[in-house]
């Protein structure tokens, strides 16, 4: 498979990084021409300033990792966000509502950060290891329903979690690709053999902190 | 030892409760009088409104779990949780920034945030498991510098992390003691025994989904 790096989002979220963590991120990120980089939203000034003009998209959390902070403080973060830089916003699902079957709600949270977003994409993560295939399902429709350019497996922040599994990948592919949204598989991708599985099973981006190894492995 | 349950918030920060898990939750606080609940601050609101007039203090976090927010986000999310109702703030330090050794983001970041809190008591997550022994005591160092009222050792989320440990509370509660600041032991406290080293070491209080079993337990 070719340019695998066009798929990929070279990600830092890890809470202990050192800022030269960042730097070296930034730095990968240009050497190896990825798709974007991922960070924490206090980082999205310091990747704008090493990664203007580059081409690079810069990625970032919203609400992340846990999804259970109010819509308003969910889209203030965004808003502030793409002030600092951000071209793109990974925003977490409130799964507690999900699991209420509060749908109008669950729909109510993204559309509020959608609006926050303005012209730039937004991701919305399930957190495919806490759900069901039923709440895959229906958290796609919803998505689908609030109009999204993106959904997304994992935050990689469940303990005990696997991340991206390419059956759900698929399952989140066939519901959403009808309707022009995309996916991205993150969580435990860590070598190419997983990041083409992902790829084969439908997903156009890749979150993932092992970019240089996917690339530099045969 | 008499009295634990007044040293207890009964503690709620799954990201896939329900919220017949949440009434459950405030149920138990009066049915053993916990000294507080800890909720995420969406489920602030839910909290009030069961836990009107009955004493039980309604604690939420902020910037949780990777304080990796900006300042102004995290002291907006303060901000909006006092307005639903919280009693007290636990917030995430910025982990990056004391790594770094860029203390005076650290202090400002606290300070933003207590600037937002008003009135209201705030906690200081240093995140334990991810500093070692000379990073814990000059984080508690800058709490007391910015007239903090607890520090907080974990949020109970670093993957492989096993929370408060005893040693680290006893650490923090020598460094911050002298000045008027109290120590919260969290992550990690499952039973009685536990409990007991904790408040033995120091803690004044324990954050734990564990309440019941530690009161029941003989």
């Amino acid at each position: 498979m070719e340019n695998i790096n066009k798929h990929i989002e070279q990600t830092l979220l890890k809470q202990d990084a050192k800022k030269e963590d960042f730097i070296n991120l930034f730095e990968e990120a240009k050497k190896y021409q990825f798709l974007g980089i991922c960070v924490n939203p206090l980082y999205v000034k310091l990747a704008k300033e090493y990664l203007k003009d580059s081409g690079i998209k810069i990625i970032t959390t919203v609400g992340f990792p846990l999804g259970a902070n109010r819509s308003d403080v969910k889209a203030y973060e965004t808003k502030l966000a793409i002030e600092d830089g951000a071209d793109e916003i990974d925003m977490v699902i409130n799964v507690t509502a999900l699991k209420n079957k509060d749908y109008d709600f669950v729909k109510k949270d993204i559309e509020t950060v959608k609006a926050a977003c303005k012209d730039k994409p937004l991701k919305v993560i399930l957190e495919t290891d806490l759900l069901d295939k039923e709440e895959i399902k229906k958290a796609c429709e919803i998505c689908i329903d609030a109009k999204e350019d993106f959904v997304k497996t994992s935050t990689g922040f469940v303990k005990g979690g696997v991340g991206a599994k390419a059956e759900d990948v698929e399952l989140m592919y066939k519901t959403v690709s009808p309707y022009g949204l995309k996916v991205k598989a993150s969580g435990g991708i860590r070598d190419k053999e997983t990041a083409i599985k992902m790829l084969e099973a439908g997903a156009e981006r890749l979150g993932t902190s092992s970019g240089v190894k996917i690339i530099e492995s045969n």
